[in-house]
């Protein structure tokens, strides 16, 4: 039952051609989801710099356009992840404005200009090989609207790198730390800031890493407080929740 | 916005008291949840038959008494699963007309008579030690209604056994079994018949066994089609979904 | 010993060519399992729509159709099931009637027209990523002779698109559940029903998802009674126990 | 070198006792850290609200007066989880002000009156056995400053009960989400809100559940976006997380 | 359908009171596994010297003594395993003449004199610690009928002792090594002899060990040809199937 | 030291060249191993019908080739497992005499006639795709000179074609038994005979097989007592072991 | 063959009583272990402050003194570990020269004075739950005859605490780090230091700790090269390994 | 702040243009790592023979080139480590000087004559199928400085092959051992010799090897005392702790 159709039941209702009873059964009985949903998918709707996410992992280049499109058309602003080479030149020839984002693996589609960044995000990775993932967060959350910085390679094995970024760990409002190997970096930035940091293990690593589990179940442990985590390789849910936690306090 | 509040502003409307805009703004806006499940609860209310269920595990005697005794004012048929010896005393004690079932750990208080059972259920255990899990399916069907039978010992290791009671296995609309250490049986039982067959692993083992992992493995791979499965010794979800099954075709 | 063996002998007996005892004596030491499965095999050759099976993975095109071609003279209703591009070519090419599912990665050999499908399984699948196996299961229970029905893409970060098809979920008699991810909708739907759920965990997901041990492991502990599981991917046997299922309570 | 040795070196530079290239070495020489870390340790014993934490698993009532009376001592503001009955007991017979909660199992020590709270922090749980991580979690982020609501017992399988609460998963800035069995309500509470979600799985389950790894990689893999996760029964870790979430936009 | 119902049966098909057809249709549709399985079971009644086995875990002394005296009335050789010490006392109380192996935590019943042990099997175990394991199957294998040598505390950390007793491993008919730790041994044994190698890893170890996990895998991938592995702590079944193929190649 | 020395030495004692006690050092002090293994591995060199065993994975045609001639030319008995098509193509058309197992990926280089095969294996498998485990096992058993049967098919979804070979199982020496999926099959024959069972789970299923998992867990845990188990697919080991087997009471 | 006995037989062929050739043989044929070993045994007797070693746990106070007093006769150095209280008591009261180290849970014993220390080890453990593996390393080694530092409860996430420490770090000639919960403080220190660092995981943690699973997986992957592992928990092993590598290079 | 800032900073006051205070305050605001870590990476850039490293896994040859070609200029020795065919092709086309390690897939090059190697390691492998691992250990502990020897082939399932090296074990300072299949080398080579043992589990093996799984519990539950672990096939990990250890006694 549509919010008119709910209208034109209660004209009817003040018109006196249908009893109050009658239309509060037939309220009721509606498949009043639609009542109950209304409000969330409009203030969803309203949000300013959400994106339109297409996951782009086992698409072909057609599907992912055909797709991009379809979201373009209704929103405006769509971000497209784990998207290969050739699903990157064929949203790039198609939508000649697209920004592609190659280390990321992302693509993103905006009609007119980004909103200001808010706030600051701070994406941080250990070694050159985690840094698709830490871009990938880099550019959700920055599609998403948030101010971010990324700082590469200060891997806890030369801690000094590390110490040197103590200012700008401290001037995020939440720190997203990506590592792989033995997953230890949430833990020491976790000890050096009070901000949030949300730890994304990587799939960087071999033998008795299991492609992720040993960083996973590192940064499960980890003795900092204020540290959660989330699924290994899994950029875009950091980036996401990181853009929800640096809006947070905005509202 | 409960059913009564709902006619209450049908009324204003009809009596011109408030515009059928507004009060569409506010249906729309009410937690119209009450609305919305209103009658799938009372649906369930109505189901005769569907007892009220307690998981007896970490509850004390007392808070056993309590909760049971509240469920029982409400609904008249309550299964309390999982009752070690002193819950099973003090229900008895509490209430004297309840059935206790030892080797199921199981307790039923009900007010009236028990109606007819319906359609037949049949539970096959592969060894004695798997007996209680077992139990405790059966206990489960029986309540909710269904007719139950139940085979114990006829493990794989003598098929002569299970290979007796073939027709009992023919006759019935849907089979539980339940096996602990390697769980062959239920491929076995599902190569016998083509009725539906819930496979239930058990704890019952050692070493490799790794507490029903060895048997919830071997069952989920079963190479009898119709095969599906419960979580280790969940005897409990074993008889309510035969119970279901048992009484799909009937409606 | 088959039965005009057995028949022949008895007519010995019957003339007094041989003893009674001498008889028992060669009865019993028979391989009499040809005897005692007969009835059996009997009975599964009599039950119409039940389709011979054909597991297509790791068969080469020409392996297909001639098992196919062997199974079809046989029987006159063949599923084979993942079956790959080449493999639905071939078979389509040698058997001009076949019905090709490509979603489901199925082909249907059928001599002569389906009957009438009978009670109602309906499949739900949380996201288009895990239709394939979805459709698997509807194909399968739909050849077997049960009337399907199918809703995609209802996820649960998404209630209202699965609230909006309440009705249906209860208009059924056994629900097949496929999702990836956390594998958290059999337990939504298991709630909103009181149907016989069959879960399928599926493949889609990465990282700690470990190739579908992740829903595998959160269906097998789902909060909703009436929930039973088969293996990872298993489209094939949710739609065979559902079949079951469905018909189960018709005879 | 504390920072009274380092004027000290500088006024003797300053009164030519000592040479600038003297002085430049002696300071690269020594364990600099000191100073380096100075700062940040100054910063956390400044930040009002911010207690001092006592792991109570494993330690004898004796020691956990002993260490809580030192922290108390110095701080002001303590807070003790895991601690057993005769922790607690201990506790308040040596500090009659003692907060003591009991279902989290935490005591909190305070001088002087609690600061207002701030902002809005949600805590929801699945089941009652779910309350104790649930309440610890709501116990650290208040003692830490938060305002904090706990909604209890809304698992998924009767999700009218969640739908309810609606508003309020809307009003909180950050919203912790405990539960057991498969941890699915992560998900469900993830796509009714955009709010960031802290998922905490617990060890509540049997079998199949693995003490909590069911839950864990269920919530590792939630298809809502914005979810983070936390280590099995870590109530204190997400509450301490969340509490530095609802406050990171303040400043 | 008992032998003598067959023979009745057959018996009024001589004397023409029931036709050949219906007679056959009879038999046919009997229980007919009595009959097929009657030589089977006869068979193992008349093996002398295999006796009947209790497992006596999770089992009372009262239980035991039952289970045992059943047991012994009929066959007259009865094995328990996994005796506490409690059981013992009760068996031996009960029964004067029982042997009690308290290292190997088995009681042997036996009526009349054992018969001399035939073969010879060899039994082999790395540390003290794996003694309790490695005696079980000495017993069983003993008991079954074999002669049995036992030799302890060979690890491979020491070689020296177990290359000392190479004369005996090559005098045995067929091996069985107990390992806890890292279960090399019987790779080091199966290196020096060409007689079937039965491996039996023990839980005895600590961290990552796993109960017994360790040794098991290592066990399964050893690089000797000739070995074979039962589960964890499995000293009967490992000394079971020592007996069986000590007494093979005999017939 | 070699025999050569240790003779020339002990003839320069008798020579009075040197005295007893030097020459007792010298002995003590030599890589006295050379001696002490030459009885095994004369007694190697001399068992006839044991052949050298090639483990042709990861291993290019050519590196087959030059192996295999190289133990050719010393034992007159190759046996090369696992070998691809290429491997297997080049192999015969360097040594033109090579018997090629094609289903069990292996090739065998004789010299001469192979001897009278002694004993009985059974080799037995579920399904038709666990036949080149199956084969491996029969191959190497008959090459090492074993009489062989091989059984194929006899799943236990249905248990008439298992018992139609009932009276093969009881006679042979010994029985493998090759499994994927649930991994039934051997306690199934485990139950049907008194003879030692060797269990090779396969790597034939998917999803919560965990590529072979699940039968080897299966059969580790197996009710029937007698069944010893190998490494998943190790065809080879399981026809090796059966072969000392069957050939371990002959002596 | 003992030496003595090989000393009398060149006798024999000194005086001619005995061919070369047959003393060749009967030297080739002896259990020549006994002379191939004789060097090693004697050399490892003679090493000296290399202590006899009990493992103590699962052994009954009574058990632990009868076997230390041997050990003690014989070698004038035995050290004890997982010694339970009751042990500890019984050690004190049977050897009142014994050395008790109660957070270690070990007990020394020795006859004369300790030679001096040699070379550097150093200890250091993340937190006060690492003190007692920490302590059983510094023990072992100590008692070894090495010079040992313990430093302790400098946890990662507080890096100022082990900065401060860094030139002990490099004073070191091997470094044994304890960890729990993630297991990163070994990468961190193997990055102050270019020093062989042994890493030990503890069991301290709980939930996806899985016992010392995560640290022990973290510090396999440790980003920092030069880093070796031990068991969990294993201390004994870390300080037996570190003394080695102390000395290795002082021969 | 570089030194040479600091230097100005302390010239200014000792011309007093700013006070010490001040002067204390600005160096204690710096970001002091600077100078904190320049003295430990000063004297890494002195040590002699440690080269730069290069993980050659996943690079392009041209990354490769360029990443080689950079380290070369700045340190006059680099190693890479896990080089396929096309990197070492065009890592010694570009350097004609480059020494390239085809069996341990590792490139090494050097400017100028390699100094004289110290010490001595020890490499041992099990099966030729190790031998690439052995290698890279050798090549790497080789590369840094070490005289290394390597002894292949010497399973434990022909322990007369490792017993005939017996003397080269005692003559090394420190043994890798690299081990697939069960692992079982590290130990018996461990009770062979009291030097300290690294142990390298390799990922040769099938089934349930899982990859190197089980080797490493193997190797992390030796029985032999003195042997740590590295990561499943990390023979760059076991070579470079191999040459610390080596050379650690020598300072």
């Amino acid at each position: 039952m549509k919010r008119s159709d709910l209208r034109a039941l209660l004209g009817r209702v003040r018109r006196g051609k249908i009893s109050p009873a009658r239309a509060a059964r037939e309220i009721g009985e509606a498949p009043i989801e639609e009542l109950a949903f209304a409000t969330l998918d409009h203030q969803r709707a309203l949000r300013v710099g959400f994106p339109e996410v297409v996951f782009g992992q086992g698409k072909s280049p057609a599907q992912l356009v055909a797709i991009a499109a379809r979201l373009y058309r209704r929103s405006g602003l769509v971000l497209a992840t784990r998207v290969d080479e050739a699903g990157c030149a064929a949203l790039r020839s198609e939508f000649p404005e697209a920004e592609v984002h190659e280390r990321a693996r992302a693509v993103v589609l905006r009609r007119g200009r980004a909103a200001r960044p808010r706030g600051r995000v701070l994406v941080v990775c250990a070694g050159t090989a985690d840094l698709p993932v830490a871009e990938e967060a880099r550019v959700t959350a920055r599609t998403m609207g948030s101010r971010v910085e990324l700082i590469a390679d200060v891997g806890v094995a030369g801690l000094h790198r590390l110490l040197a970024h103590r200012r700008r760990l401290r001037g995020a409002r939440v720190i997203v730390v990506a590592a792989g190997l033995e997953g230890a970096l949430p833990s020491v930035v976790g000890g050096l800031t009070d901000r949030p940091v949300i730890a994304v293990p990587t799939s960087v690593g071999y033998g008795a890493h299991f492609r992720g589990l040993a960083p996973l179940l590192a940064m499960l442990n980890s003795c900092a407080a204020g540290v959660t985590v989330v699924n290994v390789d899994n950029g875009f849910g950091a980036g996401y929740a990181a853009h929800l936690i640096n809006t947070a306090g905005g509202r």
